[in-house]
């Protein structure tokens, strides 16, 4: 009844945190052209080159409903394009999120996206990691197999995934780099301690960072929602903090070692942390909401699960 | 006067366009932690990879002045970015577009930001040419040198770029592949069919791109704005195109060989073209604007030089 069909806002822009430098030498100097029919131009990657930062995007409410500003981190291999809309064309979490009278911040992890990335070996030790559609299709917990013919790939009974579109949803993906934690988590806190207060929305990889930088600066976070969290940090926190909530997706147990770990690794995080995390978990097969696929902001219910997240935020805000 | 200083729009979301796969075979399987702390998993890069798509943010009125939507394409090594904030933290285009009424698609050209790239050698045949930040002082025209002691750079007479915040730019700086011209042309093409008739706002090799999608889809094409143009068409036009605005900055004279010979090729192009393109040039300079580099809407002056182009574009709708 009281959302909002249009959204009013007074400012859409972007920002970059975090970043470093380093000088790379002795490459060779090429000639090459580097526009549509450009004549050859000197290319020289001899020089300072800038890395390390990320990309923010800001939606800033006309009249916000809520003082608490919300941040939406993405998972591995990912985007922000995450919470902007679904792979059968609906309003993602983004759009829901500011009806509901948020201003939203975006988040491009570093060296994803428009966050960018460096060379390597000269300043990154490795090349990046690619993901095929095979390992998204079962990582991602679609089904058992892949095929290169739609119809025969495999997929979970009562899969809410729109699978149709996986093919166009493989558009979404970009490519990561392996033990490169600390650099993101820099970034993330860069940007956590710079907006002051504020709720974490997080995907998979991105909700083990948010759960690590809600230890790091307790006093700048307000609640993190860990939707299907990938990594957690290892240490108990020394203080109090912040709600969180921990949304499971369904088939779990059927896809395979990789997600029981996971899912184990959140449990035992969140069992050391005791009293000094306030948690709900949302399992959602668990309160008869079944099907749901890694991504539940994806799935053809992502407005039902969005749903039932708001109203968590709402009792804590 | 009639300029608002909210925006109500009914969506914000994102598509892709384009898109093509390739299977790579042989490479080796390696187990590595993929998240914070994670245990090792599989990770095999072996299977269909997607790319060749382009990245399309859509931003939707509740109620636009204009019928014909404008789309915002960036430069070669940038990103959607350039067009969102100033490096001094004034609103970009983006926003002065959205205060006019249009409906706004940003796109980021295949393999920069949000439209993801391939692996080399398996896909890509070279890896990807990345900018120092060397480069991006002389080549933007802000000065003769740079240093990496700021109060030591060359700076143009009269600079309106926000030189003190070149380092913060930089952070908007992505890689970029050279030859891959079809490939990107092929995404922009597919974007402006499926758009039907729009306006194209373009900058530097992004305007190469744009006279060029002119030439082959003129009846999906309303108007193009090519700011500082890098790269033109070989061909002259086979039909009448639509409206052409050219924009320039200032120094290019004193700025070396690089910008004359793309003035010369802009300018060589739209001779060719005679009357086929009915074109209109804003040399800056020439009408008593000075000290704008290669990123006037960037500059000190933006919304002035905005102005300019949002009055041209008046006239031809």
């Amino acid at each position: 009844m009281s959302i909002k069909l249009q959204v009013c806002l007074e400012g859409i822009d972007s920002f970059f945190v975090g970043g470093r430098t380093a000088r790379v030498n002795g490459l060779p100097i090429e000639h090459r052209s580097m526009v549509l029919n450009g004549a050859p131009r000197e290319v020289n990657p001899n020089g300072v080159h800038t890395y390390g930062q990320m990309y923010v995007q800001r939606f800033k409410q006309a009249a916000p409903k809520y003082q608490t500003p919300l941040m939406l981190w993405h998972g591995g291999g990912m985007t922000g394009a995450t919470w902007e809309s679904t792979p059968d064309g609906r309003k993602g979490w983004l759009w829901k999120f500011l009806q509901e009278g948020f201003d939203v911040y975006v988040c491009d992890a570093v060296e994803r996206g428009r966050s960018s990335f460096a060379m390597h070996p000269q300043i990154y030790k490795e090349p990046p990691v690619f993901r095929t559609r095979e390992e998204g299709w079962t990582t991602f917990r679609l089904g058992l197999n892949y095929s290169d013919i739609p119809s025969e790939r495999h997929v979970f009974a009562g899969q809410l995934f729109p699978v149709d579109r996986f093919d166009e949803f493989a558009k979404q993906w970009v490519p990561r780099w392996p033990n490169h934690e600390s650099l993101i988590l820099s970034a993330y806190e860069d940007l956590t301690e710079r907006i002051g207060k504020s709720i974490i929305v997080a995907h998979s990889q991105g909700a083990g960072f948010a759960a690590a930088i809600a230890q790091r600066v307790p006093h700048a976070v307000t609640a993190v929602v860990a939707v299907e969290p990938g990594g957690m940090p290892k240490e108990a926190p020394a203080s109090q903090l912040p709600p969180h909530l921990i949304v499971w997706g369904d088939h779990i147990d059927e896809a395979g070692e990789h997600w029981i770990r996971y899912r184990n690794q959140a449990n035992d995080y969140l069992a050391k942390a005791g009293h000094r995390i306030p948690v709900d978990v949302l399992d959602l097969p668990r309160v008869g909401v079944n099907g749901n696929s890694h991504f539940p902001m994806m799935d053809t219910n992502s407005d039902e699960v969005f749903g039932l997240v708001m109203k968590w935020l709402e009792e804590k805000l």
